[in-house]
């Protein structure tokens, strides 16, 4: 039986939409699946017959997506939470269609407004591209894990963060530099803050919680932290003490409380998660049935989301619309705060080298019920007056910790900020 | 919109069965996606009601299955490549059922016929199941890089041979002692060739070549060595020198031509799959787009395999038989004969320790096109009058090695056959 014909229009022929052209005319994907491309649009010029296309129009102002109905799915390739993209997307939801984005921001922002979308008007939304580039995470929480129980997530979800810290440290060169370097090679943007401030891994992670916990996880409650601030020297002294650093996305639910950071932290050399490196990604899912399950991947570049757009795709087509089970039970929940997170720290202190400093910092961490794991004293310029003191905790609350510190940077004795970065223990 | 009711009939409660019916009772499965459990077919006497069964005819013969015909879904767990599995599987597929199955040997064995008999009635067959247990890498192939062209896979696919070569460097004891430790522990069986000579491997491998490269590997046409003869010391030099041993089965398709190789080899210590160790599963797909994914998941244990049963039936829940698009092109190949297999070598050499010995190698290494990479003397035991040597090569022809190693054996002074152990490099 042949299968029916899926008309797809394409909005936006950046980097992804050159891709997902590329791809689907490559392998022969829109003969051998009966999909055709009624309309582009795409700001700049192109040339379709790269693609293999004819009878396709083009339009140079998305907007005019708005006025059409003869399709059945649209792609969607712009990006932005606000703007042309959010109004094509809200507008096919509304005409009953299907829905095919890697726009993280704009699924992660308005998700409880899409969902009620699909619902009301039988439209569907597929986001495999919106997280983690060539990792089918959402295939494998949404399908495969789809009976199983999901406890906790985390993972590296943004290549330009995990590129930035590898090369900072096999480089031996600081934030900026490298930064700088990144943005040379195309893996970070001009403006790169998104990155960097790990706003793009907390839109991601909203995603996977709210798909792998059933509930509505709001981008604003994940508590955001990036990697701005991270040394080189942090990075060494931790590679000293057996861990890596990495920007982690988590989110763990348990008695109908959602812990959802993303923050640089110390993890040991050893677990599955410091292996990725460079732009890597990887994800680790915790769950009843399948215990513990690793998955890495390429970064989102053309390639790998175009694979993710065109598996959406592919979903679409062999999948009854007739026999789909939304169980969307929308959990009510709370959020954990990020003071009433229990772990491990890792205390980088600046002093001035003479005695009685360190029995002045273990004085505020027995106020504050913190004992500590290991310390190691660095001094590495022999002509300096000041001390490096680099001190690991046992597992303590937050909120004690911030309030030793705010007491301990007061002390007479010390002449920088301390730093803190969080140790993630996953045993 | 309510789902239509789907009927299941579940063949074989061992191990696994009794974690399918535990986990469709345990997250509501079957009630949230309208499942039902007329018949199951079980040897021993199993209490329905644990599983909050009703209405469940037991039978205690699963030819008994031969007679129904009011059922949607055969799942199909009692396993081996004939008898009775073999007989409700072809007639479940000639009544025009769908079949989920974890029986990796029928699968592999008879790939052909059953394709032919899904084509012929318009059945269907899922085995996520049968490869790898908590990895989805059937859906990951299947439908994920459907699109994307996939150049090679390995990897490490069987627990049990996994856990011995991982245990034997840890516990530094032998192959004999650790087999019987993974006896006593449930991982190995008591006659336990099937896993550790590789068969298990191979049988897995021919599926995934199958389905990556559209054509039917047949399981003979798999070259397939086991780690029985694999001894500590060649675990502990390996070790010295940068690498682990692991069983890997490894699969690539280019110009026509078929690689599918199953051997344990030594794998540089920072490649990815070598952190896969103890029970673990994982495997490496290279591809065009997504360039190269990597993924780790728990053996084919009870629960995970549980996990991949029900993850098909979602899938046939949630797919549209009318718009499926089977592409079965069986592509025309040869296989690559071992022989041609050209790579690196590790060799251990156990000599008379006298002068001559080493020039009389590398006589027969120059002879054969073979030049040596790197080379260690070991003298283990101070009173001996053996010296034992560890050579790795440059790449070569692996018959060269062998014509090398037959004459290197027959010279006086080798006093024992010459170990060989594969080098796999993938860079």
């Amino acid at each position: 039986m042949s299968p029916k014909l899926t008309r797809i229009v394409i909005a936006g022929v950046g980097t992804v939409g050159n891709g997902v052209l590329d791809l689907l005319a490559k392998n022969k994907i829109l003969q051998n699946f009966r999909f055709e491309i009624p309309y582009v649009a795409s700001r700049r010029k192109i040339n379709i017959r790269k693609f293999h296309l004819k009878n396709t129009k083009v339009f140079r102002d998305a907007k005019s997506i708005l006025e059409l109905n003869d399709y059945d799915v649209l792609v969607e390739l712009i990006g932005g939470d606000e703007g042309v993209s959010k109004k094509i997307v809200f507008d096919a939801l509304k005409k009953g269609k299907k829905v095919v984005t890697a726009n993280k921001a704009l699924v992660s922002k308005y998700w409880d407004e899409i969902n009620k979308r699909c619902t009301k008007y039988n439209s569907l939304i597929f986001y495999e591209a919106a997280v983690a580039g060539g990792i089918p995470i959402i295939k494998v929480i949404k399908e495969f894990l789809l009976s199983d129980k999901i406890r906790k997530i985390y993972g590296i979800l943004n290549g330009t963060s995990n590129f930035i810290l590898t090369n900072m440290l096999t480089k031996n060169e600081d934030f900026e530099k490298i930064l700088k370097k990144a943005q040379e090679l195309g893996y970070a943007e001009a403006e790169p803050s998104f990155d960097i401030d790990g706003i793009d891994t907390a839109h991601k992670l909203s995603i996977l919680a709210s798909i792998a916990f059933n509930l509505n996880c709001s981008v604003d409650k994940v508590s955001t932290d990036g990697i701005r601030n991270i040394e080189l020297m942090d990075l060494k002294y931790s590679e000293e003490l057996g861990y890596k650093i990495k920007l982690l996305g988590i989110i763990n639910f348990k008695n109908k409380e959602l812990l959802s950071f993303v923050y640089p932290c110390l993890i040991d050399k050893r677990e599955l998660i410091s292996s990725v490196d460079g732009v890597y990604n990887g994800i680790v899912v915790e769950s009843d049935f399948c215990k513990k399950s690793f998955f890495q991947g390429e970064r989102a570049g053309a390639e790998p989301t175009a694979t993710s757009v065109v598996s959406d795709l592919l979903t679409i087509k062999n999948s009854s619309k007739k026999n789909k089970t939304i169980i969307n039970s929308n959990i009510k929940h709370k959020s954990l705060k990020i003071d009433n997170r229990i772990g491990s720290y890792y205390l980088r202190f600046t002093t001035i080298d003479k005695s009685g400093v360190i029995s002045g910092i273990t004085k505020e961490f027995k106020k504050n019920n913190i004992s500590m794991k290991s310390m190691l004293q660095k001094d590495q310029n022999p002509n300096s007056k000041n001390a490096t003191i680099v001190v690991t905790t046992h597992n303590c609350l937050e909120k004690d910790i911030k309030k030793a510190l705010t007491k301990i940077n007061a002390l007479k004795f010390i002449i920088k900020k301390t730093v803190m970065i969080r140790i993630e223990n996953f045993k």
